[in-house]
């Protein structure tokens, strides 16, 4: 898949499935180094990202992304994580006090974090490069910190599978762009104007696969009783609020 | 500024000072069409963004930036939030009993919102326009949140101010790519490595004015004693925090 900047935004594919080509450090390094230029919080560039090419590696990261084939499959995971260590120790050498084990630094961070990972894979893969995000790397926080030795004040945000693409992918449906921009105020939807939103999505013939071999009655079903249920979501949500507090992040006492 | 996109990643530059020149509602909608085509998780779209052009509402917002010049002179200030309000929405008309207000979801959201608030910049950036983010977003929620009238689980991200350029601004420095990767597990740097990644930071003249204004000793106490004090810090985590938790999303009990 090579794309063209003037199509690419609305052309660009997820790709899941990589060849057995090498991507070379070489030309991480250079991705990263422009993506490095992306705006970040008074030039603090609160993130690192960490480079797991060792198969051994890769197969103990795998279960904590849930064994996806993008994780299992992939030459390169690529661990995006809010940093803070470099920057304290930073201030540790510079005789400065510093502050940032609050939920004002986390934020922050994750913000920088998140910035950084979009800009490496937009450019990515406009070099030609096949990537996804795995959604996961927020649920299984403490075996990602354990292989990878993150010390203090350095959490993982965003996991980013990278290869040779060895198929096209597919491009995804969106929302109308109504749907997503307000005016002046946020205008709160009536339940026709939300209905209207999601009846393309609804329509897709994949939809109605994705009904049927659940066995449920809609498609909103399928992400609250399967794909994102609240059991998980308040499982994940208390393991990863645990590590963030032990962390380097205290949260304000409630 | 007019970028070619061979030259564009590492020569970017962050812009403050707008001109007079109207940034039409299309050439937005078309540029926040094209960024809703960035990855999302579980393809949910857990963003909105809210477009402030009148001219009383960028006033009532500004005091949310600390009347910062580049939130003052912009003619937009697009203020992105993390919002399951939509889905959950969508889940109300479909029979389907969500599971969303959780720290969890809270962190799908914020990273969703960040990736479609990068790609909003770079495309943006491509098209000439002039941007900004306003790091305060996190800081004064509750006002934001009030002249956008957002309701619950909505939160306010990230800002960007938009204009035409008035100057060309200037490219900003970065560390060396090597102090943010990391091959296989995370390096831990000796004292000297980090004096080496933030030496050109502090060789340069602006960082001996900085120092020199704020009557300091070194650069890092410029962020720890002046920029990002643990003051500001623990009051506005505080803040945000509790505008969260009572936002749609609590936090596990600790």
């Amino acid at each position: 898949m090579q794309y063209d900047i003037n199509n690419y935004w609305q052309n660009r594919r997820t790709i899941r499935k990589y060849s057995d080509l090498e991507v070379s450090d070489s030309l991480l390094e250079t991705i990263i180094e422009k993506a490095s230029h992306a705006p970040t919080t008074g030039n603090m560039q609160l993130y690192s990202v960490i480079i797991t090419r060792d198969a051994d590696k890769r197969k103990a990261l795998a279960p904590a992304h849930f064994n996806q084939p993008a994780a299992t499959g992939a030459p390169l995971l690529l661990t995006f994580c809010a940093d803070f260590n470099r920057f304290c120790h930073w201030c540790d050498i510079s005789d400065a006090d510093h502050g940032y084990d609050n939920f004002q630094s986390f934020m922050t961070a994750i913000i920088d974090t998140v910035i950084f990972t979009q800009q490496f894979v937009t450019i990515a893969e406009l070099e030609g490069l096949g990537c996804c995000y795995l959604g996961t790397t927020t649920y299984n926080a403490p075996t990602i910190a354990e292989v990878l030795q993150l010390p203090q004040r350095v959490i993982p945000v965003c996991t980013i599978s990278v290869g040779v693409p060895a198929d096209d992918g597919t491009i995804s449906d969106r929302l109308p762009a109504k749907a997503i921009l307000h005016h002046e105020t946020y205008h709160i939807p009536s339940d026709s104007e939300v209905a209207e939103y999601y009846a393309y999505k609804e329509s897709l013939p994949e939809s109605a696969g994705f009904i049927a071999e659940n066995g449920k009655k809609t498609l909103a079903q399928v992400f609250t009783d399967v794909r994102y249920t609240r059991k998980n979501n308040e499982y994940f949500s208390q393991l990863y609020h645990d590590f963030i507090e032990n962390h380097g992040f205290p949260f304000p006492k409630q």
